[in-house]
């Protein structure tokens, strides 16, 4: 049975916890706004479903509460953070404010970061961009559950690119895409409700194609956006690569199978490469381009024109990238965030083991 | 019938169309080796084939063979260039030095361009970022073919984007792909050969999913890469509007539907917004993040890893993006480039009305 909570509920529970594991005052109010960022935008899977998650990798000793985050070297637009495996929900808006300052003198600012962990949703970091007049950039490498295409091995993460763009009176343009054509929260919803998935989303332990949602369980591996090489797997497979190696090479972080699981309870890859996982973040001040009047009044012109589209029969309208999030996030502030009874059970769990009572 | 051509006599022919142009020098220089690097490399879409419609948009006024390409606006790390209605050709690689001068001394660069025309293959102009130990990443929009995901009306290009990241002894990563499940190249090859294209290519005037590969000349529309919203279109689509803002509306170029299409018999769209057509270029100095030596050290571990990954059934080997691009240019300066008898025809009357001789 769901249950709805506040926003203002949810967000004293979760700051609670990782106070709890330690984290500096500052650091729990940030950790907290980035994970609920993805419960208020409707992207579950990645919220305080994954809360749990976090406390055990913790537990684990693979996370630090207490990181010394820090410039490791730098030009005067780009820069190198080590989160020291502190959270990414903490080493991400750390470094996103990096490449922010940056932009404001150089004109733009690229941070690559090695030593960290998972960072909840890539908007809520690039979206910090658009209030300095900025267009935002973020990616991150993850551990490995994606075939290349041809490949039977996992080899690289589910690698999500956000770009966030300031418009005038429209609101922003932010896409936040897995660079797979389905992300594993997907999967989940057909595996519960026990239908197939359609094709291109998985192939089984043995490389084959198939429509079982559990495949992924029982050894096989999530596709790159395109499905097939008849369908463009190969484009899915190099824009994830890309991910890997901007977020993991160039920040000496971990890349490729080598990145670390997020279950706990999943032993590291042998042979580390790099520290932890890697994140790549930019900033691009608009007027180092052009005006910024003259930019938001034609991105309001190109908002317009692509909603007001003729559709296909049957679909009322054709969406701007973050349409659905922000609509999302409006409804869940005003009605309050459903949980499924089994996260709740979950959260109480977690809260416990830290004496916080549940909200 | 296919008749294989040197690159030295290509070069030299294409050149003199140039120069007949009334294009300078060094710029037919430039603008010979922009095109024949698609054909090179085995774009053939992009190479000779095109050199008829680039003549005839510079005698319909709309490609100026002696351009006064300049910067307009920059900071440290950014610049716009205006290319003042020059070949793409010519504009793009300008603009990339501009970019890796600004690389060399911010770390990165980031050019966008207005008032410019097709520019052949992206690739070409990425990669002119590896001989400085840097990463190319360069993108265009391109006139309307493409619906977004529940729209019947074509609003965005087949906008490519390509990324080039230097190695080690392993041979560089340059992947450089159209945001389209297939590009047009590839339905002009399914209706010479009279097949049906997979699904997920095209859509019909009225907005339905087909196999017609003479659908698109029909108005219809390529889609987005993913093909439906269930194959995750509305991220092949996010891509493209990506490459559309960041080319045409950073740039103060076209965008969307107001871009300027290529065959010069096609009336201009009206209340364009901007100059021409745009492209977004950038250059990331990868010591400007860590030890180049580090880096190349790691991609090669990088490439040779997932080179090495065990394939699929029926496949060799797992690809790495430019792999094929690489091998095929090997093939073609050895043993010519072959060219089908239409582009042999198209390119004599070419040449023939500037009283060039065919090679």
């Amino acid at each position: 049975m769901d249950q709805k909570l506040s926003y203002p509920t949810l967000q004293a529970f979760v700051r609670s916890v990782f106070l709890a594991m330690g984290c500096p005052s500052a650091d729990a109010e940030t950790a907290t706004a980035s994970l609920l960022a993805a419960d208020l935008r409707g992207i579950d899977s990645h919220g305080v479903a994954r809360l749990s998650g976090y406390v055990r990798l913790w537990e684990a000793g693979r996370v630090n509460a207490r990181p010394n985050i820090q410039v490791v070297h730098e030009s005067p637009s780009t820069a190198v953070v080590d989160g020291d495996a502190g959270l990414g929900l903490v080493v991400a808006p750390w470094a996103m404010q990096v490449a922010i300052r940056k932009a404001q003198t150089a004109g733009t600012g690229w941070v690559a970061v090695r030593h960290s962990n998972h960072f909840g949703i890539a908007a809520h970091h690039a979206m910090q961009a658009l209030g300095h007049g900025m267009i935002g950039m973020v990616m991150t490498n993850a551990s490995a559950l994606v075939a290349p295409t041809f490949s039977r091995e996992r080899l690289l993460g589910t690698n999500p690119i956000c770009v966030a763009i300031p418009a005038g009176e429209e609101p922003p343009f932010v896409a936040d895409m897995a660079t797979t054509t389905a992300a594993n929260g997907k999967l989940e919803i057909h595996s519960r409700k026990g239908i197939p998935t359609p094709t291109g989303w998985i192939q089984d332990a043995a490389g084959h194609s198939t429509t079982d949602p559990d495949a992924l369980k029982a050894g096989g591996a999530l596709l790159p956006l395109g499905g097939d090489c008849a369908h463009g797997s190969h484009k899915g497979y190099a824009l994830g690569a890309i991910v890997d190696i901007w977020s993991g090479v160039l920040a000496g972080a971990n890349f490729g199978p080598w990145v670390p699981p997020f279950p706990a309870y999943v032993p590291m890859p042998e042979g580390q490469p790099g520290k932890g996982l890697g994140h790549f973040l930019g900033a691009m001040r608009v007027d180092a381009f052009r005006s910024e009047e003259a930019f938001r009044a034609d991105m309001d012109r190109w908002i317009r024109r692509f909603r007001s589209a003729q559709t296909v029969e049957g679909q009322e309208k054709v969406l701007i990238p973050g349409d659905p999030e922000r609509e999302m996030e409006a409804i869940r502030l005003v009605n309050g965030i459903p949980l499924a009874s089994s996260i709740i059970e979950d959260l109480q769990r977690t809260g416990a083991a830290f004496g916080i009572e549940w909200a």
